[in-house]
């Protein structure tokens, strides 16, 4: 069973928003087994809709399409379905009330022209009901081909994509198994792992693939199997993950699917009953954001004082004027002091600090664009500090300043508990 | 001048990662007036990718591919290529010679076969050099179509559109103009400034082009205008932008296309010598995150107190327990003491603090999941404090709680000011 995703708006082809509801939709599928053949991303012109529709029909089982749902000009999806699949539009009474229900009884205003026209829909089509919002969600069939339009406003589309489409698909579609399994390693290199494994890689059997997914410092390896009997594919994914482990186990950090490195450091941090704050100058409260971005992070994440001027780091972080003097404040010294400090004012086992310059100026230090340091102060008190590079820009600074502290701390946790 | 976009990686079509590349591609070739006619993404599949190819030939006249060129064995891209163009991989001394520094000389690790095999390239290509990473881009013409391939890795590909292909379609192509000029509004609905607008929106010339973009609290109104005359485009967009203000300017409280809240707040701080502080508890450190990502940031941004923890309120933000114990952390009594006493803590104009649940359990609190509490002060210790409801789940309460608390920040800056 396969699908394409089709996106419509202008933003997405001049850059002014990033897609990110196929990517959504796609997760949604894929475990349920459908394939995603393509994601195709559309201008607001109605020729351009009704080609790509044309093209599509009878080359995959579904394709969703989201965007030009909304209530005003730009949105033209609506009508053009209508012409696709030569319907006309009608007021559907139950999003008629929901709308009303909605813009008069929730945004207390009185409704307009152009809300009540979003309880049209094509005839023919079955209606998606939209809780969440104004604009129904569409499936109708031409040919072998379903095809399926959602808001583009992600919770809308979010919500419609898990309580109607999932269950409707499971219901009325056969469909194979598709098991990913996504194990990270960290430390060595894309070319390298790919070097140590060659002879595993080799010997996977037709129906497991694997792919490399490198970011900075780690590679996730990512094995997807597809097939009819899912005992089979479970049976040979675990047979190959151990077989991998014996030769590469001592760069293995962790194996879920869908795992951040907070989500693994918090569940670390979790089990073991430790806590931690971040002192942050260059990453700007980053991690503090990151770490407490997973549910449930108040059990081991207590706060951070984010001391992006060096009067913040003197008065609050109490490091001494002198030794910003004389070691200025992008230095190993005082990364050493904001953790150590932090720790102290927070009580917490862990701490971190980052102190650096993620540019573009290269304001009161000595030091180039691009020198971050880390400092990690562990729960019996050693503190470790190191200095990185991380070259331009900006952003890239930050991020990899991020990550870098999370994967120390997530060593060094492993370290002291295993 | 048209182009389309592929982006090759099946990490992409099971959701695992969101495609960024496309839109950065995307914004660098509309500002130089190339129209993107499409963005596709598709797997690692040399039969599909080929197709693909091949449906794109004569129809566009650049098609730019990123993915699929890494150095393991999931990465087809470059084999393609060569399949599609009845061409040979040869090495490239240069490349090779690149490679080779950077590997031994920079990472200074033994070189691999997996390596060397980076420095191929089929032999008719034009190769556009990578300085930042390993795998070079390739710049290859067939029938009316130049296909021009791109590493993955978002920094490389962003070097390669930036140093090379962008100076080459400037130099080789002729260009229409393409103008966007974005409106901000909030407070207002999609669907009543649809309705205010209407006569204006009829009465704009067919050259240009307006799209709605709503988000949470506020409506973008953006114009595009595409034409061979740049004069007449700027004319005709000032002018109707003047006779937009006219008719919605109570709500329009910026102009530019790329400038987010973050930077237009940033520049107001700068600009009247004000200064800013964050006490942070349901947003976690992410308000100071956003505040400290516009570069030149420290000119006004002083730091934060990220007080996830209760007991981070009483100790560094000295709230009195029994404050929290009466009114509970979630409430406007104790946002408003978090923002009165970061201000004094850190010495600063203006400070921002938030307290709220973001769920998933409600913790410590009476509060339902979704309320959150933001209060500011102002220069003259003037508080403002408000509740919100920002129901779930929780990633949407937070960005919309770190959204609103700019907005209110906006909106009091330029009251103060104006």
């Amino acid at each position: 069973m396969k699908a394409t995703i089709v996106t419509i708006g202008d933003e997405i082809l001049i850059g002014q928003i990033v897609d990110t509801n196929s990517g959504f939709i796609a997760k949604s599928l894929d475990k349920i087994g459908v394939e995603i053949k393509e994601m195709i991303s559309i201008s607001d012109n109605k020729q351009h809709i009704l080609d790509t529709f044309k093209n599509l029909q009878d080359q995959v089982d579904l394709v969703i399409i989201t965007g030009g749902l909304g209530p005003t000009k730009d949105d033209i999806t609506k009508k053009t379905f209508c012409d696709y699949f030569e319907d006309k539009l009608v007021v559907d009474e139950e999003v008629l009330a929901h709308v009303t229900e909605l813009i008069e009884g929730y945004y207390k205003r009185p409704i307009t022209q152009i809300n009540k026209d979003q309880a049209l829909v094509p005839s023919k089509c079955t209606v998606l009901y939209n809780k969440v919002g104004t604009a129904p969600g569409m499936w109708m069939k031409k040919g072998n081909t379903v095809f399926i339009s959602l808001p583009g406003v992600p919770y809308e589309m979010q919500y419609l994509v898990e309580h109607e489409i999932i269950p409707k698909v499971v219901k009325e579609y056969e469909r194979p198994y598709i098991l990913h399994k996504t194990i990270l390693t960290y430390g060595m290199g894309e070319s390298m792992v790919a070097e140590r494994i060659e002879d595993w890689e080799n010997s996977l059997p037709d129906f497991i693939k694997l792919a490399y997914l490198p970011s900075p410092g780690r590679v996730r390896l990512r094995l997807s199997a597809r097939g009819t009997d899912k005992a089979i594919l479970e049976k040979s994914i675990a047979e190959n993950v151990i077989s991998l482990t014996k030769i590469i186990g001592e760069i293995i950090v962790g194996f879920d699917d869908d795992e951040t490195i907070e989500v693994v450091v918090g569940r670390l941090l979790k089990q073991y009953k430790k806590t931690i704050a971040t002192a942050e100058s260059c990453t700007g409260g980053k991690i503090a954001q990151v770490l407490s971005s997973v549910p449930g992070a108040s059990a081991y994440f207590k706060g951070s004082v984010v001391s992006y001027s060096a009067e913040v780091k003197t008065t609050v972080l109490e490091i001494p004027e002198s030794v910003i003097e004389k070691y200025s404040v992008v230095s190993a010294e005082v990364a050493k002091l904001m953790a150590q400090n932090v720790k102290r004012l927070l009580k917490t086992d862990y701490a971190i600090a980052t102190t650096g310059n993620a540019g573009p100026t290269t304001d009161l230090t000595d030091k180039q664009v691009g020198i971050v340091y880390i400092a990690l102060v562990l729960p019996d008190n050693e503190v470790i500090v190191e200095e990185f590079d991380f070259g331009q820009p900006r952003e890239k600074v930050i991020d990899r300043a991020v990550n870098k502290s999370l994967e120390i701390l997530q060593k060094e946790i492993l370290k002291n508990v295993l």
